[in-house]
């Protein structure tokens, strides 16, 4: 694809026009102009038709944008015209989480197997899935066309399973190891590291203003 | 305090700052230089100083940086040379998850209580919590010191939620419904938005290459 230019600012913003865009559907709402979406979003008109202009617009002068047609677009720009086959590894608690939550099925990302490697978690039921022994992973990927793993696991070990599994040839990990993941420039990696985010609350808070 | 013109994304890399500098003091390095630190934490060295200028500097020429000091002074500007008082709200799996994260506490961040709305979920134990119905919520900020409220709820009555915690004086959220809540400009919110994540990882996917 040619988007290679794209800055992860304008990424980033991208599935946040997804959500309000969806929002406006639910509602009905079939178009809007970029003042009024500007208005619901809280990023800048200018900022918006900016934002779009780098995928081709969308916008037409004098009607604004036809909200049904922009979502799908925004969707399939994003890879939601397709379903994501996901292994999770590591079923703690935040594994759990992500395993019971339901929204990400309905958006195309199917967890389709839970790996952990505590003798004690395996064979458990968690929903529909029975917990694999994370040894049984490697063959798991070879047996069954998976494109995401969803990392669980604790610092110590992350990069050794994403190794293999960029060796197994896993394009996409999604990271909730507190680690920055070293791998091949063709292998995105995702990470949330929800205590850098918390630290970041801190220090708005000390600052005593939102940025 | 003075550093209100700090760029989000140099506030966003102090963090990971953090975390590096806590790995080398785990391992007894005692300096580094910012060269040194710019092959572990893949920042340019010009970045770093650039980044840590912004506060003061820290290094010393031909010495670097003191690992110690430097990790020290970062946490006292993330705020963490303090203890913080936390409400979680919403007990779901999510709620669940990071009540029973004790890396939060470690830190200085103390889960106090855990409200749910759910009656089904009143009165059960979870970790050293019993949950308490949602609608004690505003007795108990008003009765106990909370700095901080981490609301693991649904988008619908988010808002709601917000307003009450604002208007008992709470100057921090940690967000997780996935909306874009509206508070006063000394409350701050910081927002983990996990399917915004899961979107952006299949747009770089699709993209075939990391930015």
């Amino acid at each position: 694809m040619g988007n290679k230019n794209i800055s992860m600012a304008v990424i980033r913003r991208l599935p946040k026009y997804y959500r309000y865009l969806a929002d406006l559907l639910a509602k009905d709402i079939q178009r809007i102009s970029s003042k009024e979406l500007s208005e619901i979003i809280g990023f800048t008109a200018s900022q918006i038709r900016q934002d779009l202009n780098n995928f081709g617009g969308f916008g037409q002068q004098g009607y604004g944008y036809n909200v049904e047609a922009l979502h799908k677009e925004i969707g399939k720009i994003l890879g939601l015209d397709r379903n994501y086959n996901a292994i999770l590894v590591g079923a703690g608690n935040l594994g759990q989480a992500l395993t019971n939550y339901t929204g990400f099925k309905n958006a195309g990302f199917d967890i389709k197997a839970v790996f952990d490697a505590n003798p004690k978690m395996i064979g458990l039921k968690l929903r529909d899935y029975e917990i694999m022994d994370s040894d049984e992973m490697e063959k798991y990927i070879v047996d069954n066309a998976v494109d995401i793993a969803i990392l669980c696991i604790p610092k110590n070990g992350a990069q050794e399973v994403a190794d293999k599994l960029v060796k197994l040839g896993i394009k996409g990990i999604w990271n909730f190891a507190p680690i920055d993941l070293e791998v091949p420039n063709d292998v995105i990696v995702e990470s949330v590291n929800l205590t850098e985010s918390l630290f970041t609350l801190s220090y708005l808070m000390k600052e005593g203003t939102e940025i």
